[in-house]
């Protein structure tokens, strides 16, 4: 435990649980005076045992701890969003001092951000949203990170967190995001897209499995394949790592033993609900989010498999043709992402830099993908582009992946193999490139049973028909 | 002007607009004592007007009117949802006395009506959202209602909304829903289902037109034929007369000169919301609100149509194969509309009655339709059916539809036909009856990047891998 040293370090760690814990790990390797407080004796001496080498010591005392900062003092949670937030929040308040920084780095909905920014402020104090993505191992040796809240208070810590970040050819993989809780909307955003991937990746799955009838070994070696070249990504790593992981001792795959009813955090949803909100259409982040829903009706689907009889989803397709698909539905998925937070900026006044968002999602977080590069390049040559279809690069891979997209999935329609977010994806692409839509017709049912007025192509103005005086 | 006598009138309406004026004169053709409040003096002429044959007089001021109502008083609101509600309600309350009850019928949101019913209740007033459906016509000559709120008092004015209802085999369509806000909760849920099959017709109408190249008149004949068997409904009828509508003495249909751009009001969208919230699937819905959102990015489409180059969208399929497609498409955008339905009642505690609501949403509503009756029977038969799928009638219906569906569906997949209700539809269906999705492997990338854990198929507990040590 200890002492109290007063003014001593930089900056400390609030809940050192896995993620505070390798965080702060992370800083004492970059040469930070750091310390960190838990209010559970164990967390201190896991901390103490895998940072002896730093004499990484920490508090169970919140006031000694806050007193052992120097000013203006620096606070990052990492403790469960929710309530906890706000009633650490309540405990600190009284100890700490104006201009002092608190940075939330758990997946706190942007909404409870924006209130804490505005409550924080009025006694002074700076409160940052800081999105954090890379799981356990990139919390450890290089995280990507997104910090929003008061620019010149970001000042104050841009050192540590350049110098904790992954680096991509020695880029940090971290950047000011913007005002208010733009920090926390944007890893939102981030979490939203890494549904939609891993909903990709099941539904290729699926296809490799029931469609082709491939093997665990089958699938590795096409991911294997896959990840050394266009495809390579953090997500499709692992999962090819997985199709090799044996259930303990036995010869079968862990995978064929895990239940087939995918949980959730809520980040997903929260995605999907801002959309609507904003009226901005991200239809795989839906998909991905309902069929992680529709996954835990496992009785259901047992039953109606049943009534319905089991399907023969044989498809005829080539491994070629899937890669297209996957890979037109990976750029989909991130453009729909993209073009929220496109959307979001305008609404919420957070003046996002799109290149830069893209650029420090190039490494250290659980969207990391080769593909990145061709994202950030979009952004960096223009930087209001609308939308990711927009960029000429961007719209070569499309249509040289679109024929096999066609075919995969006209077969798995044919075949009844259930593949929600590739199906979504091609549609969307096939809706946003359509100049006249027949959405006038929506207008003019509208007209009819409400009055609720329609516009024309010829003429301004706001017009009403007497549908009924036919 | 009416004068002020006292303890008159049965039941008064706030809001003279076309929507209360008409569900007013409704109540007056049906012998009911009742009167009209509305600020704007030509509403009260038109009241007047409209309704001299019964000598309808209406108030512009708010306690004369009030002193006009026998007690207990029914005050029926029909004003803007939002803030005006609440602006009306603090307006009539001094007014009021303890068992007088206000029935909201606006679309407002339920969690706005949950927040009202809780804040008169300690007034000792009794507040009802009672969604109402059918439009101008509808509120005029027989509507379908839906009231929620508290059961004593809903038995005060349920001679009044039995009289006034759309009937079906003598079966008026209205009937009391369940506490609290069920009644705009159900009516926002109908409304979701009404977004679905709009945007379906609307696909249809693409698929006629830009997949078969039929002219307005051929699909004219498509939709006058259809709407005179399974497929008849109050939607399809309305849409048959808008392919025959011309623009003025011109011999263009109208439809031709309207804007691409589908507008809304929120209730899709609030469906939509609710439904990720309640983590229960309406893929259908979801894409109905996001495909009216992308129908307004107009410019973005324009110029992504002319980058990727226009499509020769050429379909070859059968009107029948497509007539499958719309049936199955419909059913299902109903059984995830009740599915909706079934989980909230669960949740919030509505004990809904599936079959009621089926029963009053035959008649009257926007989404009335001939299949209602089947899905009436089906609840009827079972009225704890978890998924209107999970009927042997409707099952025959889907088996019967699911080979044209498939057909239509590949091949606008295959012309880039864009056709996201379409396409969400049947791959929900294929979701829902597979007994083993994929979602195993999402547990497992959850689990390896982030241990979040997972279940096994042949154990009890949670399990945690670990991944890295391959």
């Amino acid at each position: 435990m200890a002492n109290n040293n007063s003014n001593q370090y930089r900056l400390g760690m609030i809940g050192l649980g896995t993620m505070g814990r390798n965080l702060l790990l992370n800083m004492a390797d970059k040469g930070f005076s750091v310390t960190g407080y838990d209010k559970d004796h164990k967390m201190i001496a896991k901390l103490e045992e895998e940072g002896k080498s730093h004499n990484l010591e920490g508090f169970d005392n919140i006031s000694d701890f806050v007193n052992s900062l120097s000013t203006p003092r620096t606070l990052v949670m990492l403790v469960p969003a929710g309530p906890i937030v706000d009633s650490v929040i309540a405990e600190l308040k009284p100890l700490l001092s104006k201009g002092d920084i608190i940075i939330d780095s758990g997946n706190s909905h942007f909404t409870d951000t924006n209130r804490r920014v505005d409550e924080l402020e009025k006694d002074g104090l700076h409160f940052f949203g800081m999105g954090i993505s890379g799981g356990e191992e990139g919390a450890r040796f290089g995280p990507s990170m997104m910090p929003g809240g008061d620019k010149q208070a970001y000042n104050v810590v841009k050192d540590i967190f350049d110098a904790i970040a992954a680096k991509v050819n020695n880029d940090p993989c971290v950047t000011y995001i913007g005002p208010g809780a733009s920090g926390h909307f944007v890893k939102m955003v981030h979490n939203g897209i890494e549904y939609a991937i891993m909903e990709l990746i099941a539904e290729v799955y699926g296809m490799l499995k029931n469609g082709l009838g491939y093997s665990n070994a089958d699938i590795y070696g096409v991911f294997k394949k896959w990840n050394e070249g266009r495809l390579q990504s953090f997500l499709l790593e692992i999962t090819t790592e997985i199709f090799a992981f044996k259930d303990g001792d036995s010869d079968i795959e862990l995978l064929d033993k895990i239940k087939d009813e995918a949980r959730s955090k809520g980040t997903g949803k929260w995605t999907s609900e801002v959309s609507m909100e904003l009226q901005l259409p991200i239809p795989t982040i839906n998909e991905a989010v309902s069929n992680r829903d529709l996954s835990k009706f496992k009785q259901l689907r047992v039953s109606l498999e049943d009534a319905f009889g089991k399907k023969d989803t044989k498809i005829n397709i080539s491994i070629e043709d899937l890669g297209d698909a996957f890979y037109f539905s990976m750029i989909s998925a991130y453009a729909q992402g993209m073009h929220l937070l496109v959307q979001a900026s305008k609404e919420y006044q957070y003046d996002l830099k799109l290149q830069e968002i893209a650029k420090i999602w190039r490494g250290g977080c659980i969207i990391r993908a080769k593909f990145l590069e061709d994202i950030y390049q979009a952004y960096e040559k223009n930087n209001s582009l609308e939308h990711l279809f927009g960029d000429s690069g961007i719209q070569k891979i499309i249509t040289s992946t679109l024929k096999g997209t066609r075919n995969t999935i006209s077969a798995c329609v044919n075949a009844g193999l259930g593949i929600p977010a590739f199906a979504s994806t091609l549609t969307y692409f096939d809706t946003i490139t359509t100049g006249r839509m027949p959405s006038n017709l929506i207008q003019a049912q509208r007209d009819f049973f409400g009055a609720h007025t329609f516009e024309r192509i010829d003429e301004d103005g706001v017009f009403h028909a007497d549908w009924n005086k036919l």
